[in-house]
Parts: C-alpha cells; sequence; structure tokens
C-alpha cells in the first residue's frame, strides 16, 4: 500500500500525461487495483469489461460549458459512447449525473439537456438513470456533468477480428497492436482544445472555430462493417501524443506517424504556431485513432470516410517492429520522438 | 417539450422533496424520458434495468468530506451498492469519477481511496473503471466523487419472490407495495444528516455523533434468504418521509407508520429537538426501508437484525387500503399526515 503523500495535487495531475500516469500508478491505482474481468481497470483502457458487459465512466469540467459546436451535454454524451464504442462495445444505456451550482440559469440546464437528447436520438441510445445535486453558490463555478454507459460486444466484432490477421483478442484494446498495422485518424486534430482556449482567453480566432464533439457510432460501424480493426483509441485530454505512447507502451512496439499526413484545419494549425502549443498534444471529441491489419486499411479509410465524421479521415503511420515508442517523420523529413505531453496546454477542455 | 424557463435553480431544488419532483418532472425528464428497458428512467427507482443489467448513478458532494463514520469515499462506494441492492441487484462492478480541485492534499485523497478500497474489500466487490479530472483552485471547493454501479439480478429474487404473496413482479420496485405488507427499517433513523450539521456546523452534540454510512450487502442477503420482501428502499435525501411518500404514491397505497417504534438514537432526537428539524426528513446512508409481506415480515426482521448494520431493525408501520398518503400514529396518540420534506434542511449531505 502506499504510504499518503505530503504533496499538493496539481493542474498537470490532470492533464492525461507523465504526470496524471504518477497519480494514477502511485496514489489511486495501488488502492483499487484488482484484475475483475476480461477488460480490468489495471489495463486502464477507455472501458473495462465483467461478464460481456462493457462499462466506462467520465466527470466532465469544461469551460465554457457552450461553446461552438456543442456544450458539456453533447460532449459528456458523446464521450461515453465514443469510449464504448473504442473498445468494441455496442452502447446499451447511458446515466447522467448533475451536480449544478444553486443560482444557476434553469433555462441553461434545459438547453443542456436539449442537445444531450438530441444526441440520443440521433445515435438511438437511452439515458437510464441519473441523479440531480444543487451546492450553494460559490461552491463550484459551473455545473458538473459525469456521465457514465453500459454496452454489449458490438454485434459486428466477430466478422471484423476475422479481418485482423488471427489476432487472439476479443476486445479492441489498447495492447493489441501488431508490426505493420497501419494507423488511421477519423479527421483533423485539435479542433475541440483550440475552440475551448479561442472561447475561454477570447482570441476570436475567426468563424471557423468549432469543436469536433459528436459521437461515432456511424464511424465505428463503418469500420467494423469492412473489418480488421485491431484497436481503436478516443484522443481526449492529451491528444493524438498520447494515445499512440499509451498504445506503444502497451502492445510493446514502435509507431511512426508521417506530420504531412495528419489532417490539421488551417484554423487550428495557426492557431497552434502563434500560441506556440502543439495541436498533437490537444484533446479531441470527435475523433478515433484506429489500428488496422494493413490488408484491410485502405477498405477501412474509404469506408470511414463515407460518414459525416470521417469524411477526413486518413492513414497517417504504421506499428514498426524496430522502433521504440513514437517517431514523428516532420514536413521538412526529419524525424523526432513524438513524447507523452507532460502537461494538457488547455485544461478543463473536457 | 418544455419552454426553456426564466427562473434560477435554488437549493430547494436539489433537496429531494417537492421542488426537486418539479426540476425533475418538468425541466429534465421531458428531455429524457423514455421506456427503455424492464426498470426504465420514468419510473425514477433507484436503479434502471436493462437486458437484466442493473445500472445506477450518483454524484457525491458532502460537505466536510471527512466526518465521524464515514468519509466521501465510502459514502460514494456504499451509496451505489445501496441502490443496486435495493431494487434486487446484486453488484458487479463498480465505477469512480474524482473531480479535485489543484492544491487539495494527495494524502487526503489517499485517505479517500484507502476508505474505498476498504469497503470494496469488506463487499467484495471491484472498482473497474474509471477518470479522475483536476481543475483551477477555486474552481470547486471540495472534491465531488461520482460512482456508478451495474449488478446482475440477486440470485436469492426468485426464492424471495415466491413468498411475497404471488405478487407479479421481476424486481424490488417502488410500485409493488400491496395492503397489509409491514414498513421494516433495518436501524436508526436521521444518523447520518444530523452528523453532518453537526460537524458542518460546530455543534458538537457529544461523543456518540456518528454517520451510518455502510454498505448494506449483508442486510440485503439476510433479508432475501429468508424471502417475502416486496420493496426495498435507500432512504437517503428526503429521509424516510420522502421514502414512504414515493411508495405511497407509485404504488397507490397508503402508508400507516407508528413514530413510537421508529428506531431513533438518543443524540438524533435531541439534536433534532434542539435545531427544529424532522429527523424523518433527514437522509440516511445506511438504512434500508423494506416491504414485506405480513407472513414473513417477523421472519425478516429477526434474520436482519442478526447483522451488523441491522441490529436495530424494526416493523414501523403498514400498508392500508383505506388511507391515502403517508399517516405518522404520534407517540401521543394522534395521526398526522407525513407530507413529502419540501426542502431538505440539511444540504450536502451526500
Amino acid at each position: 500500500m502506499p504510504e499518503k503523500k505530503d504533496e499538493l495535487i496539481t493542474l498537470a495531475h490532470g492533464a492525461g500525461g507523465k504526470k496524471m500516469d504518477e497519480l494514477l500508478s502511485e496514489s489511486i491505482m495501488p488502492w483499487l487495483t484488482n484484475d475483475s474481468g476480461e477488460i480490468p481497470l489495471s489495463d486502464l483502457d477507455d472501458s473495462s469489461v465483467n461478464e460481456n458487459i462493457v462499462f466506462t465512466t467520465d466527470s466532465h469540467t469544461v469551460k465554457p460549458i457552450f461553446f461552438p459546436g456543442g456544450d458539456i451535454g453533447s460532449l459528456a454524451v458523446s464521450g461515453t459512447i465514443n469510449d464504448l464504442l473504442a473498445l468494441g462495445g455496442e452502447p446499451l444505456a447511458l446515466s447522467l449525473a448533475i451536480v449544478v451550482p444553486e443560482g444557476f440559469p434553469l433555462g441553461d440546464l434545459e438547453r443542456i439537456l436539449e442537445s444531450i437528447s438530441g444526441i440520443l436520438k440521433k445515435e438511438g441510445f437511452p439515458i437510464t438513470t441519473g441523479d440531480t445535486k444543487v451546492v450553494e453558490k460559490g461552491d463550484i463555478d459551473e455545473p458538473i456533468l459525469t456521465t457514465s454507459g453500459i454496452g454489449k460486444r458490438h454485434p459486428l466484432l466477430n466478422k471484423n477480428m476475422e479481418f485482423a490477421g488471427g489476432r487472439n483478442t476479443r476486445w479492441l484494446s489498447d495492447n493489441n497492436l501488431e508490426p505493420s498495422d497501419k494507423i488511421i485518424v477519423t479527421g483533423s486534430i485539435g479542433d475541440h482544445g483550440i475552440t475551448i482556449l479561442s472561447e475561454r482567453e477570447g482570441y476570436g480566432f475567426g468563424g471557423d472555430v468549432r469543436s469536433d464533439v459528436s459521437a461515432l457510432t456511424e464511424v465505428m460501424n463503418e469500420a467494423l462493417r469492412v473489418g480488421g480493426v485491431a484497436s481503436v483509441k478516443d484522443p481526449t485530454r492529451g491528444g493524438l501524443a498520447n494515445s499512440l505512447n499509451e498504445w506503444a507502451y502497451k502492445s510493446s512496439v514502435g509507431i511512426e506517424v508521417r506530420e504531412k499526413d495528419i489532417p490539421l484545419k488551417g484554423w487550428v494549425s495557426s492557431a497552434s504556431d502563434m500560441l506556440g502549443i502543439d495541436p498533437l498534444e490537444i484533446g479531441n471529441e470527435g475523433k478515433f485513432v484506429m489500428a488496422v491489419h494493413p490488408c484491410r486499411a485502405k477498405k477501412v479509410l474509404d469506408s470511414v470516410r463515407k460518414t459525416d465524421d470521417g469524411k477526413d479521415a486518413a492513414i497517417i503511420g504504421e506499428v514498426k517492429e524496430d522502433l521504440e515508442g513514437v517517431v514523428l517523420k516532420t514536413e521538412v523529413g526529419g524525424k523526432r520522438i513524438l513524447e507523452t505531453p507532460v502537461g494538457d496546454p488547455v485544461p478543463r477542455i473536457c
């Protein structure tokens, strides 16, 4: 058991990078670690699996709560759906726990619920249980929404695995990568993080600024229908850089990605340059990163590109045997190690 | 769809009483209501049921986070276990989402996790998925913990129902009550609410003051082993008064309870008198209220009394055909209507 530490929590402890790994591995997991279930807590995947039930949870503290392209409600519900999908689950039901400060406008709460309602209807999943707490003014600054989700094994998963090169796995877990897998990202990177930063700090990067918040049920269905998908990640906190490094570490492989192939919107690129932020380290809320068997990668890409959320999808790299960690081939032809971000450049983006 | 209201949220909206019913029925449920699953959201039970999976969630904002008898960690995990049990579920896995302010002592976070760990070990259930968010100092005053839980149908439930007078129900839902059912409370009422109030306001009611926070797996197992349990409620916000009124409303029955039979600790009674608070309206965190078929009630009582958490259990009343709502027979022999509390006398107790 850990020794209780005489230290204070910092923002970096929640930023999805190295400091957060430390918090989890040294202060949280030692009290909880167990190997219950097929995908246990200790795997630190997007979801866990017990007796074929996929299960996930996330608290959402995004600030501001309304932003171009979404709000805390669409963010929470989409995030939970995406976490269930990412492991190979088919969402069955969601829960919603709301903590709201006294004095918050009831109309704004209803706007958030309306936006949740829109996503549930579009994706076809219900919220079946919930909780509402009101706390005194000043005890919290904005509402906090926590969504959990349960799912079953996706009905297309067995067929998908037939094309995944004989891998012995029932779920799309982080440790499934094998050399020569292709890395697909389902669209442009950094939209959400830059949008939140722009709104919060009033940078005014212009009219195109818009979060990518979206539930990716259709993207996942298209990919699994083609088959050969070995693993899927939801690149939220820590962004693409963090997802790739988690894969490399958990699958004990190296990954090489090409900077020129990573989809990046103009406004994200210029805002990142201006602020000195690496867009690869910024959170996304409507993108998947997929590792796909090389024989199916092009087909999966074509199929994902037919969807609204996946039309900018691209193959950005591959898994390499003779490599350690994650290497980025830069546009000018050099190579640099793409490390796990130490801290998130933008706190409270989700 | 509701019209978005030009009104501000107040503490009463979260207090588990009439104002909260209004918030749920007018501003939240219209966006979410659906009839998915065997026990849908619209039933507003402690948990929902979809494809035989029991599912529940709660955010915890208790203040102070450490108190005599427990802390926010034991409160969260026990509450979720109790919500799964109350509907007739057997917990399978829990999730834990933590939101913590920057500057919070890491050692205190570990104390909370240690307390969670103790309950999980005692009860035998795992936490399999989680989330940790750090927000800026001042954005929240104290950590907020949200726990969700999934469970299966309790293995003793079929046998239990055989003794429940031929009721046609698969779960211990709120609408199961029938005339002449006995009402059992599994121990003394008001301990948690008075403890929190005492700690927060520094009343110093003395050394006995202690919350009843506890996971009631053993109590439930004993009751179901005997059989005849028709419905179980977890009397948290709004206390016993709220639970009885929810039953009366949802089962369309009247309930009569005898004040003299309701177990009440001396310090809870004197503190309630002093503060002008009705202990029947105060939240409990380690008690069940059970409606039991009259032929099995005494046996269930004896069995529950053998457990640590149920040793003060008592039969406090019964379901009556010729009655509307909830009636309290007072100690002096009078009768008064026990109404749904309008607001909670003590906010942030859970």
